[in-house]
């Protein structure tokens, strides 16, 4: 579906300039871009792509000048990152599912499905569900008994939803995601090993060896407006309260969300992160690559996480974390500059040894 | 399914009080319990929390006043967790699989069933299957050719099962668990830089540039009895042997078990824990989130891995290991500890550097 | 299907002696195999187990006493490793799926699929979707609206394809791998935290409490001949331009490769490695298991990382990494031999200061 120029600036409340009535059906980088193709050039460097390429409208770096890039219309933004978010969603035309119901889903009918859904191929809903309006759900997606998912649900292909979830509106799961599995909790008859190392902090004493006994979760998964799952993701459900995720939090590809973990709102929890049971995680909490969260504690509200960051002990609201242990950035960045100059050290100890025992072996 | 107080006693194998015909449905954390549900209460910091429900009955700590708490009926258990265990397999209803098997299962003639069956919509049986009696198998499941799985297997939504896998009796596969995939095995013609790097540590000399071939994955997956896989596990199957998983070990979401793996009995491994070929690991092994385990080494009995944990070497038995790279845990803290105050130490080195030449100089 | 020792031979291009007419119809190691099974025995420690064993063929280690072995026949390959892969290949019947279209796929009329295709149980095929020859789907896979599938693809169970992406030949997708989700691309209207802390290294400064948008992925999956991807394995798409896979690159299971990653040829990406999006990968890149990439990073062809090195700055051609942060791997084995002794060194440190001062207190 194009757009003319005029539009795709109102949809980012930004100006355009020139041949406004241009019809655009895409956007591409500037060395790419054919005529029908808005180019994305926001950035000085773009501009020898620019002149590579076929666009005839560009969104523009502050100060650019168009005409002399030869092009006919030209966008200018304030925040460029932020203009790719009303772009993008302007001209994605989503996935592609049949408006209704696919003769081959399988839906009981005791469930309760909205407005103008469209259903995809060997759906399968569970028994008391409800989906509010405008679902998308693509093929092989499943939806377990008594589950409820508010409006412009758009869940892709696989995804799999346990029992009883509470699920807000404007709800994405990307394909394969997980939401509702069992929570990884066992005990043994008598202490464990474990149970001892965490007293000890690394002394098993003389616990005996059993087998494990598993601990059934009753609870469920609770999830706010406005979440996204990633593809692959694993949310596991609560012993007996709710694993709950909070408005506005996004989590990526490959996330593992143990029982009862409860995760603020507006947080940004990138790809592989995984977090142990029990642990509580603040607001606008942001979480690189890799990160993990240790059980039953706290990270708090605008805690930053760089990539791979272990976290073991409760964070302070706003710290800014980074490393296996986690440490203050800083730290982190000072001790590993440290690290890597640690045999140096150890040499100017040894030679220092020499000199400081030398003029005793004189005396 | 309603439970008296004094069969969930009984099922606990613990002592009850008060009105201990009372009606229990389910089970809350105390401050959200209704009257319907028992409260759980195994520690005196939720007292408080029973004021604010409306619990008629409560498992309680040892040494609690259930009268003087104000409930009617009270559980005394001598260890709270393993309580839980008893107390949440009574209440699970488990999933909604109707009994028999679903019209819209395909399920090849040749397989062979076990009596007392729910198999779900959409599922998939192949060739020459046999799975044992009172199996539970969810919508989307796929069930490979040959297979072979014992009696009371509960295998959730999308799990994907392998060609020739042989599992035990009382198998749980969480959603989208991925059994028998191939093992990830390449290998060039003529030696590569890897190859080198293993054994100079570093050095990959002149390895000339080579593209990988593949080595299939001939052998298969064998899980005893008592096993469950997580959410999106992936275990690979083995080159020429099995890759092996013992009795009684639970392997927790997104864990990744490389070809050859043998992994004992009665181990847990949480999520997101990788293991690379051909490795072997103990009994009672139990490796928290995260952790890694490098090819072709040996993780003895009773090791304990922290969260994260790097096994780069053979680790023996009863160690308990945490970092990257594994150290005992107790040098890793006091290294750590070191690591934070590594500037320190090299002001301090500076500062000796300069005291010890001072007086050189002064001669 | 059965093989004479001679076959077997030459389809590894090597030597066979004694009875090559036996029919062989499969492998072992020494100690397990059967009379009709080759027993694969490259190293000398193998030896015992032939005498366990029940083969009457092997292949053997150079200079090996087949006949003192007790074998009938034997063959004798240069390098063991890579006649695996000749051996395998020829032995390994490949997934059971019967050819032709199985009556339960729902195929769009639309899509076009090459000859002699196995299509197995419930695959879903959309609109405009090509398929090239020879393609063998599973059960349960989806292949979304206008993919391009070359020749030779094997895609595994419940494999989630999505629209737009471009597959070379001989492509191979183990079960539940995802290609195509949506990137992971959140933006806030005003600066955030996150954006200073990258600034900074480390200080948010006033960064005020926002919501995120989200960042649509406009842009595909471009993945190369003889590309192989891992069970459960995520890729998502680019924002504008496409994620790219080069040619004969292979990746093992759970790996999460961001939006716009750009990855060359024959590269060996092993199980849990993510990278966040926009990063550039060389040619013939190996990384180990739980390797983490950095966003917008650069990392030269031929770098070759140890299990779990985390990348956090641009690697250079050649380089040979581990550890979190990334070191040399020489440096890094000092390093952490450093580390081990660090609290050694601290006493050192602190005697020498004592000894140091002490003269001047004499004074």
């Amino acid at each position: 579906m194009a757009h003319t120029v005029k539009q795709i600036a109102a949809a980012l409340g930004a100006e355009a300039f020139g041949a406004v009535d241009l019809l655009i059906e895409g956007a591409a980088e500037p060395a790419m871009a054919g005529p029908t193709q808005i180019a994305l050039a926001m950035d000085p460097k773009y501009g020898e792509g620019l002149a590579k390429g076929h666009a005839r409208a560009a969104i523009l770096w502050a100060g650019a000048d168009w005409q002399e890039l030869g092009l006919d219309a030209a966008i200018f933004v304030p925040r460029p990152r932020y203009a790719m978010s009303g772009l993008t969603t302007l001209l994605d035309a989503g996935p592609d599912i049949a408006t209704g119901i696919h003769p081959s889903a399988i839906i009981d009918p005791s469930a309760h499905i909205g407005a103008n859904a469209a259903i995809g191929p060997l759906v399968v809903i569970g028994r008391d569900v409800t989906i509010g309006d405008n679902a998308r759900i693509a093929a092989h997606t499943v939806i377990s008994e008594a589950t409820v998912i508010g409006d412009d649900a758009m869940i892709l292909q696989g995804v799999k939803i346990g029992a009883r979830v509470q699920i807000g509106d404007r709800f994405i799961a990307q394909p394969g995601a997980v939401i509702g599995s069992d929570g990884f909790s066992f005990v043994t008859p008598e202490k464990s090993g474990v149970e001892n190392v965490r007293e000890t902090l690394g002394d098993q004493k003389d616990a005996k060896a059993q087998s494990w006994t598993r601990i059934h979760s009753l609870g469920t998964v609770e999830i706010a407006n406005d979440v996204e799952i990633g593809a692959n993701t694993a949310i596991d459900r609560g012993t007996i309260r709710a694993t709950k995720i909070g408005r506005g939090t996004k989590l990526d590809n490959l996330v593992h969300i143990g029982h009862n973990i409860q995760i603020g709102e507006d947080c940004l929890i990138c790809g592989q992160v995984g977090m142990a049971g029990s642990s509580t995680i603040g607001n606008r909490v942001v979480m690189a690559g890799q990160c993990g969260v240790n059980d039953n504690i706290f990270v708090g509200d605008d805690v930053i996480a760089g990539g791979a960051t272990k976290i073991f002990t409760n964070a302070p609201a706003g710290r800014v974390l980074l490393g296996y242990p986690a440490m203050k950035m800083e730290t982190h960045v000072e001790a590993y500059k440290g690290l890597r100059r640690l045999s140096r050290l150890f040499r100017d100890v040894a030679d220092l040894k020499k000199a400081v025992s030398k003029p005793e072996q004189n005396d």
